[in-house]
């Protein structure tokens, strides 16, 4: 795979991107360099990347305690506070090992010690590398409210080493799946017809790199979501809302990114039906095909309204008016849609009869 | 006063800024306006304010206690949830009416608030109005350390109402009154004897835009502070560490800004002399001009060693090193200059002995 240039940055990949890293900490001479983990990547991913760095430097390991749960500006506080503590200035650098919690919160993290210090992403998840590694947005949640608060700004370097998806547990390979099939919707049918007949997850590996392709692509043209950008968010409105439900409820079993989406996906594309035209043979192609990998999540009747209400803190809004991305086919998105609430809720319906 | 140009903004003057902002509402359309008070600026500046705003918004006034102490991380996640429980979008403005604590935080909030929304500021001290309203530097306090966390982000445009400063005490004119003693220190020796025989605070307000154009010019050619803008630091290196540590000090008066910088100053200007070759008349000029309208501090020997402990925390420093800014003449500043520990502590003894 050769490297890629994004907007402000630049992906590498598997030796290459080593190679890549070495030659910019001998040229940048930082002054100090960090790495963020959490407990998973500091078992399984951290020895074989510190092995990989040539050369002496000066190294902080900062370890978080994994999950979106964490994902919190008190998590923030605590690592600028470590960060300032361990003598970190504007020529240090951070790096970001893990999956996008990591790589989302350090990357904020790095924009915002002392207004801004560099910093580099090592997406160690299937998710985080076709998702979080393009398009510099970082953040954290607000509550149950994802990436309420962030900033959009680009590593200066993303480092992605294929073999760290070995040290992944099949359902985590399967939420960037999503990603990577949504990729296809919005983009490219035959990408989405040869992705959705894949049954063996660790394949997706030599497909990683056309998945970036595309999100580059989008990336370039509208960096910062003005018009193009937002058919990334194909299944994310629903999602999302599912996703946040599904967090702030302690006691349910929670639902990874890519599971939440896959739903929401289902959903904006029976909305796409009725709205846009989609044909049903493509909602039927799209819905089969999420539930042959996904299965079917109990959502009760009783509990939609409550997805419903995260509605309205979906980024994607203004003036109080919620608008969705859909798809007049399969590889032709439309943004800026406005839907009925009866709508929705007759979406949840399609998917509960599935 | 005529608008003045910044980098991506614009500064506007008295009545005229009313006509701009004005004008700008009815353009953008914001889905809603939120104000930023403390209890301050919410009694004296607030009625006035609305006062000028013409056409009907839907209007929300957020307002906070006033003080260094409350410029924390803690008090923008109880805004940032302010804000989405009032239903602010990414179509939302946020309009910082306040001093530098107002400015500095309500502009990080705004930068961050779902990855960055619209904002203005209303400098409501003299200190604001010629320091934190140009530039695009934003941020909050992590603990003693000062704007440790934020970004550069300049608002949509800056509205000076000097009449504002008649709500002021002198001290808080003062603080001001400093940095713009800074500006012709920096750059405009001229300036520099002109404002130095000022003796009466409210006639400073016709100097303002001569300010607020010395800074501008100087962030135009380095917003990001890589050499030139770090002139703009003359006095705060040692200036922030007193602030730090007296505001550190629950049971000490605590400094304002100026009165710290004023301090920090002096301290800079001894060093100027052993270093740079300042001649000693000028600091002399520099330290009786300070010591008139600031008075003396008293500084205990035994303090010293603690103010020093925040230099390490410096925004400035890398790789270990504390670099000043310092001047060779009045209105010709060096950056970068490497200051051995035992000539500060002989500046400190130095300001003891006047």
């Amino acid at each position: 795979m050769t490297s890629i240039n994004t907007p402000n940055s630049k992906v590498f990949f598997s030796d290459e991107a080593y190679e890549a890293l070495n030659k910019h900490l001998v040229k940048r001479d930082y002054s100090k360099v960090f790495i963020l983990v959490d407990e998973n990547t500091h078992k399984h991913c951290l020895g074989a990347f510190m092995g990989s760095i040539s050369g002496d430097y000066s190294f902080e390991i900062i370890e978080i305690d994994s999950g979106e749960i964490n994902k919190t500006v008190e998590t923030c506080t605590q690592i600028w506070e470590v960060l300032s503590e361990l003598g970190a200035d504007r020529k240090s650098v951070l790096i970001n090992l893990g999956g996008g919690v990591i790589t989302d919160m350090g990357g904020f993290i790095a924009a915002t010690f002392k207004r801004g210090i560099d910093f580099i992403n090592v997406p160690t998840t299937l998710l985080s590398m076709v998702d979080a590694s393009v398009g510099g947005k970082t953040g954290v949640d607000l509550g149950p409210l994802k990436n309420q608060v962030g900033v959009i700004t680009e590593p200066v370097m993303v480092l992605v080493i294929p073999s760290f998806l070995k040290t992944l547990e099949e359902r985590q390979v399967r939420s960037g799946f999503a990603e990577m099939l949504k990729h296809g919707l919005i983009k490219d049918n035959l990408y989405w017809k040869k992705l959705s007949k894949i049954s063996d997850y660790q394949s997706l590996e030599a497909h990683i790199s056309k998945s970036i392709l595309i999100k580059t692509k989008v990336v370039i043209e509208d960096p910062y979501e003005q018009g193009l950008r937002k058919i990334l968010n194909f299944g994310h409105t629903l999602g999302h809302a599912i996703e946040s439900h599904f967090l702030n409820q302690g006691s349910q079993s929670h639902l990874l990114h890519g599971e939440a989406i896959a739903i929401g996906m289902i959903l904006e594309a029976y909305i796409s039906n009725k709205l846009l035209g989609l044909s049903e043979k493509a909602v039927e192609e799209i819905s089969s095909t999420f539930i042959k990998h996904f299965g079917k999540i109990n959502i009760p009747k009783e509990e939609v309204t409550a997805c419903l209400s995260y509605l309205k803190f979906d980024k994607k809004n203004s003036h109080g008016d919620i608008k969705f991305v859909g798809l007049s086919d399969i590889g032709v998105p439309v943004i800026d849609i406005l839907v009925p609430e009866e709508l929705i809720l007759e979406s949840f319906t399609y998917y509960a009869s599935l």
